[in-house]
């Protein structure tokens, strides 16, 4: 399926122009816009309206969820008709072309639930070989996290800040952070984390597709992640590699149809990592 | 020290008049505001200066600590010269007047270091019996939770809601929140909270003094944290009350000089979490 990947070596390529994968990410901002519109009305629905919480028999987490995917797909079928569609909530629709959207209208189910800041949207587009463009989006903070080959940039309000990982920084010096401590729970997987773990300065719970854009933006170094989706994973490659980071699974493969990857923002991080999870006790 | 607090049926009581206690919770915002302009220039420097970082020897956090507690002491200093005010950075100042500041510039240091969301802003005020007004304010998303015995709010922008904790919620419905699983290395407190986790829907890490105002928020029903200092927990206490909910040490007993707390949405789940905290193995 997938071949190794040398980290910052291999750009991200697409038979797209530069123009047109500048449009496609434009449109895919749009997007993003689109599911925060939908979703927004369902956070903290408590300080909102309490009754609205059972009023269509669901709760508000998975009534903002399928409200964004279907606005997603509305606007993806009306104006790139050909385009495939993988979504969490409906899963795959097969298009003409080569181009697959792959969505999760919430990333971060648990944190939405609970009112708490690190979940958002995730829309990446696939030429067939890999996803050339990422976008996360976090409607409550404003906060859109977006890249591909052309670089990664934050926007939020009127500012635009291009995104650079920082290199350089070791194991030793990192705080690794992971959504969950129980992700790891199926067999083998611990003792890897943990071996990972032990040599990083600190580790972190709490984070979703929030932290992995935080490698992106230079404030984070290490995010290991396991039990993941193609949405979960595949918006954010763009954003990671269009930073400079490196983003792969826990062999150091290409991550786009990982359920197991680790995020760094350097080479010499990520083949610390890398070394530390494959090694034998 | 402290006496039994029998929930829900204890006001927050003061000698203040009303408007005297209103015209402090709006100085208190005031403050938890000039924190804020010192600390968000040194939130996610690497987007901003990467130089900036070593410029003063400090790393951003030592600084924006720092800078911000500063800011706040001349502030109390200039307007009530008469207070005490106890902070992390620069200790305890014994004041003429029995009333205290209390305040933690930035709580959730790591979280800010990373570049994550939830940390904020800690300043309550006790009158020499408890806290009798708290402020949290996370400068970046720019939402202040206020409380006192007149209620507690979210101000976001133009907007202010009024919080409530949600009753009626079970343990066994509940997500228990706790900021870090190393808090409770220390003999004895990690069976204590493992009790609690078994019984409880889920567990999920990460937080700071953030998940506790998403109790008061209603979108929240439970918080165990322990390894806290008074700065950690005094502005908390009228914020959690103000909403209708809870907040006690592991023993039912007064929150505010206690380094281990449980904050919960209601009565009945307070008491469940005290039972599980307190049983015998």
């Amino acid at each position: 399926m997938s071949s190794p990947v040398p980290p910052r070596t291999d750009p991200i390529s697409s038979s797209l122009t530069p123009a047109e994968l500048a449009g496609l990410l434009e449109f895919a901002v749009h997007l993003a816009d689109l599911a925060g519109a939908q979703i927004l009305p369902h956070f903290r629905t408590r300080l909102l309206d309490v009754e609205n919480k059972d009023r269509q028999g669901f709760d508000p987490v998975t009534l903002a969820d399928r409200e964004a995917e279907a606005a997603i797909r509305r606007e993806i079928q009306r104006t790139y008709p050909t385009h495939g569609i993988l979504g969490e909530e409906h899963g795959l629709q097969v298009g003409a072309s080569p181009y697959t959207w792959v969505i999760d209208p919430i990333d971060g189910t648990r944190a939405f639930v609970l009112g708490q800041l690190h979940w958002g949207t995730l829309i990446a587009l696939n030429d067939g070989t890999r996803p050339v463009l990422g976008v996360m989006r976090q409607p409550y903070t404003g906060e859109t996290f977006l890249g591909s080959e052309q670089g990664a940039q934050l926007r939020r309000g009127s500012q635009t800040t291009r995104l650079s990982a920082r290199a350089g920084v070791r194991l030793e010096e990192a705080v690794l952070c992971a959504t969950d401590p129980l992700m790891f729970a199926a067999p083998g997987l611990r003792p890897a984390f943990e071996r990972v773990a032990a040599r990083a300065r600190a580790v972190r719970f709490g984070g979703d597709c929030y932290t992995p854009c935080l490698v992106a933006a230079g404030s984070s170094d290490l995010v290991v992640e396991a039990d993941l989706k193609p949405w979960d994973v595949q918006a954010l490659i763009p954003i990671i590699e269009g930073a400079g980071g490196i983003i792969t699974d826990w062999a150091g493969q290409a991550a786009w149809e990982a359920d197991k990857v680790v995020i760094a923002s350097g080479a010499g991080l990520h083949a610390q990592v890398i070394e530390a999870l494959n090694a034998q006790d």
